[in-house]
């Protein structure tokens, strides 16, 4: 029988050996190779931290002490420990296991997570909160280098330094971030990793004395090489150390023994302590080892050959990739920016050709964005490519540094709408509200690929700050649309009928083209009607909409409130419009994970729940 | 003729000696605090920055080279040596010179602020694209210690340091943010600010250097005495050279040659430079440096005596501390949170009544949300006062760590609505907006002090996210009206009538009030209801206002794109209400800097401007 058949919860594990943790190791990575195969998730990741979790659950006793998983997509071996390793089967699907923690789903998942960089800010919380109530308990965070680099992890170590509180902050290090672009944590990372474990200090102290003689004369000078000694000295983690966190490391993260030794430590030390632990991403999957950064987040696939079982389609995010590489060709200022998404965002390739016109700063979205700005001031064309969800981000500086300022940047923004599996973390429903308010903005929404490779050359050479959402995943090609000119504020009337107007925006157009037809069988002639601007609305369109029209529907893939149907409704109230106006979009909940087609069927913005819908309002 | 009166642009000070720049500095302080006693503005600021401003005209080349001042509020003295000294009298009044740097005012302000900490990111892009153009000229940001522990200034560091490119960053270190709260980059600023200059070196390299012959024995024990031995030994600037940058440094910033000296060095080095300064907050005006907290930002004030013109009168922020230190008496689990604003958002006798359970996280809104998350997640009830301007910093870990967990937080939104002389960067008019499409959350905002009161209570004690807005300022008792207990989603109709009715939401309830009271005077018996909650709106009393009444206006200080207003019409097509919804509130720009009063005027939200609008569209 094997091991983790008879492993549920943290207590199944106390007792096992060093052996037997090892030969469990291994289990729960053929466990998760089998069952991401199958449904999809993040893989490579949860291979890196097998080990890192068994040995935090060996030494800290959970629930009274408390981890917190950074963006929480290495949880899967804390599930499998927590009552959860029977359903994960349904990973990722509606009304399924989150791919993520979550306090909804177990007393296990102190604080949940999905964006990045959090975990310390609320492990903080906790701490101060137990330590007001003088209770005794450990409070880990367990945070990647990639998610160190987010601000709010910096404020917070920042905070936490100074605190004197028992804090133990895990750096899972997995070289990933290794790269010209990621910034100097990264590098000093990276330093302290391939130092060669302390041998040279001596010598470089002995190095170092040799120049203090010289400190009388030019002092000035002698400092600033014995500077350039102590820094190649490299005690390790001086860094932290600086910041008021005690220095542990760097550990071997599949050293099942060391790991179990520095907690343990750790464990009976005071205040803030930083533990630097090295893993390899995909660790044990060769596929994921080989190329962890497409096995980070995957669809199902084979596990002989690592093949998805997916066939690859045109999604939107390559399409920008492809668009601006052509655009970038021709056109010097043309720059691209990512928060360490350049796979996600489609801009490998354009990283690639374009080396210096590229520019990856990191998990980092406010600074991507004044970033931006800042180039935008120098005549430039820059492109900052986010998801919806991140851009949450950089809310204020889209306010502050670009539309305040007026500047052309253009925000692609990409996993626009629901997203699917990722669940209510990641959803992209909240940017049409959010930024739709601030003066300056236009914002456009395709729908579908082509008019997406317009609109993007639109908005390069438009000369204030654009957003351009669209969805995630791809489209096929609908041949039953002809495409007119892009122009500022002007929509796209795709039916002409009388009595009923369908407005939609975005992919969900498509959606509402079924409809039409469908309502058309059955005597109904919609007007039908892209609002390619979903600021500016194209009020000469609405005029004649108000004039013709008793009843207008709205469809969007985002919330209802204050989205795209509500400034309809905001210029119904100035026209003094008296027919119907209906809202197709989200209600005033958070939205759960699961297939997009499935969501859209949930909320009635599949083809039937919208054709019913206005069957029922008419 | 004083000197003060020949300089009017850069090249003006070019050819000044030493001396003069030194009596030029004095003068421009005379200036400074004789034109801010009268506008009032941002006085300890600008004092600490004369000798560091002029230094810096003096050395680089505007507006080839380039200066972005972190925040803005230090930039007077940039702005009499740009062209826009005889401006000052009209300093922060409508129409006026800003109180920040701006785009719109000047070739000479390359980035506009008024925020903080974005002056890295904006420089590091503005130094990019020197580079990718192949020019020449010198690019210096300016931030403060303060400004320096905001995440983005983290994140642009990060980014900053592995660049290679030519930036020089001035740490404007003044001192302010020393207290135990502030974090572990102020106490290391303070640690090299207070070591005496290298005079240790010697002796705590030859005490390390004893410690050597124990490391074969037990390594890890000496490494952690060496480690001690090289923390103390205090090479300057240490953390910013693991960083990536060359840290010049410390250097007193009232010392003109000194200052001119490191400029013209820095000038000629490669690579990313951070430069060292401390200055004093307030210098050169008594009550300035003795308060320099206090003459932070200042109302107009009598030169010889410190004294504000203006009647200290009951602020919202005042009594948000006054209810805090009552309810915190009596119940522990209450803590308070601010980012770098115990006096802003009148938490300041809280600080000193319950240290334990008051935290000043630093320039940090992003840590500060999810910080207040993860306290309340083990039982407190966490109130973070912020800004409503600052507020959009924390947006995504409003969404993502407070309510989509559905944590009893409460968001005290001080600054709401417009707040006058800061202008446009300040202006807290978009967080109806942005606040409202968040699931879970409820919001309210009081007609006047009392009901504030009442609300700061109900809200502490409603057990999931809260959010409470109230503006700038302060009020005087409102006498005319009775208060009703506050139950969720309740609103409270202070004047029954029919046809016309006005729902208002907030301090401009008062203005609604008075025109109800003009209307009645016309013949027009208008219902008045205060909207207490902005969500969830009062369903049922909104039913009977679409039976009753024919006409109905919305007053809110807030966009009316996405706002208050705007959810009243989702509602309203909801129940196919036919009658006519006309919405007060700010139009789609950036409102300018000025007078509250003369904003409210301008945008038709005073007594007469509200009372037109009425007239007009009945």
């Amino acid at each position: 029988m094997a091991i983790i058949e008879k492993v549920n919860y943290p207590k199944d594990i106390k007792n096992l050996s060093l052996k037997e943790l090892n030969i469990l190791a291994q289990e729960i990575r053929d466990f998760l190779i089998e069952k991401v195969s199958k449904t999809g998730g993040h893989l490579a990741s949860n291979l890196g931290v097998v080990e890192l979790t068994l040995a935090l659950h060996k030494v800290f006793d959970l629930p009274k002490d408390k981890i917190i998983w950074d963006v929480g997509h290495q949880c899967y071996t804390h599930k499998i420990l927590t009552g959860r390793k029977d359903k994960f089967d349904t990973l990722r699907m509606y009304g399924g296991l989150s791919g993520f923690t979550t306090r909804k789903e177990s007393e296990y998942d102190v604080f949940g997570a999905g964006h990045s960089s959090t975990s310390i800010s609320a492990a903080l919380g906790i701490a101060k909160a137990r330590d007001l109530k003088k209770e005794k308990f450990n409070v880990v965070a367990v945070i990647g280098d990639g998610a160190l680099t987010g601000g709010m992890a910096l404020e917070a170590l920042n905070d936490a330094g100074v605190s004197k509180t028992n804090l133990i902050v895990v750096l899972n290090d997995n070289e990933m971030s290794i790269s010209k672009n990621v910034g100097s944590l990264a590098m000093y990372l990276s330093k302290i990793r391939t130092s060669p474990k302390y041998l040279h200090l001596r010598h470089d102290i002995e190095v170092l004395v040799k120049k203090i003689p010289a400190l009388g004369d030019n002092i000035y000078k002698s400092i600033e090489k014995i500077k350039e000694g102590v820094k190649h000295l490299v005690i390790p983690g001086m860094l932290f150390e600086e910041l008021g966190f005690t220095y542990l490391g760097p550990i071997d993260g599949h050293n099942m023994q060391n790991l179990i030794d520095v907690f343990q430590r750790a464990k009976n030390m005071e205040g803030p302590i930083l533990i630097h632990v090295v893993t390899k991403k995909g660790k044990g999957y060769l596929y994921a080892e080989d190329k962890p950064d497409v096995y980070h987040g995957v669809g199902p696939f084979e596990i002989e050959t690592g093949n998805s079982f997916f066939k690859s389609y045109t999604t939107y995010s390559k399409v920008l990739g492809e668009e601006l590489v052509d655009l970038a060709s021709k056109d010097k200022r043309i720059v691209a920016i990512t928060a360490a998404m350049a796979d996600g965002t489609g801009l490998k390739k354009f990283s690639q050709i374009f080396k210096d016109r590229f520019f990856d700063v990191g998990i980092a979205e406010q600074h991507a964005a004044t970033f931006a700005a800042g180039l935008a001031t120098q005549g430039f064309k820059p492109v900052f490519a986010v998801y919806s969800t991140f851009l949450q981000r950089a809310y204020d500086q889209v306010i502050h540094d670009i539309c305040l300022q007026d500047l052309p940047v253009v925000l692609a923004i990409d996993r626009a709408g629901v997203v699917g599996e990722d669940g209510e973390t990641h959803q992209g429903v909240f940017d049409i509200s959010f930024l739709r308010i601030i003066p300056n903005l236009v914002i456009l929404s395709p729908k579908d690929i082509a008019e997406f490779r317009m609109m993007i050359r639109w908005a390069i050479n438009y000369d204030k700050p654009v957003a351009l959402r669209y969805p995630r995943g791809g489209d096929f090609d609908v041949d039953f649309m002809k495409y007119d000119e892009i122009n500022l504020g002007k929509w796209e009337k795709l039916i002409s009928g009388k009595g009923v107007c369908i407005i939609a925006t975005g992919r969900l157009t498509q959606n509402a083209m079924l409809v039409s037809n469908k309502l058309k069988k059955n005597g109904i002639d919609a007007t039908l009607i892209n609002a390619r601007f979903i600021k500016p609305l194209d009020y000469s369109m609405l005029d004649e909409v108000f004039n013709e029209h008793d009843f207008i529907f709205t469809v969007e893939d985002n919330y209802i409130a204050g989205g795209f149907g509500s400034a309809i409704l905001e210029y119904a109230a100035k026209r003094n419009y008296k027919g119907k106006i209906y809202l197709c979009g989200y209600p005033d909940e958070f939205i759960p994970h699961g297939n997009i087609a499935l969501l859209y069927k949930k909320y009635n913005l599949d083809v039937e729940g919208l054709y019913n819908t206005i069957l029922k309002e008419i």
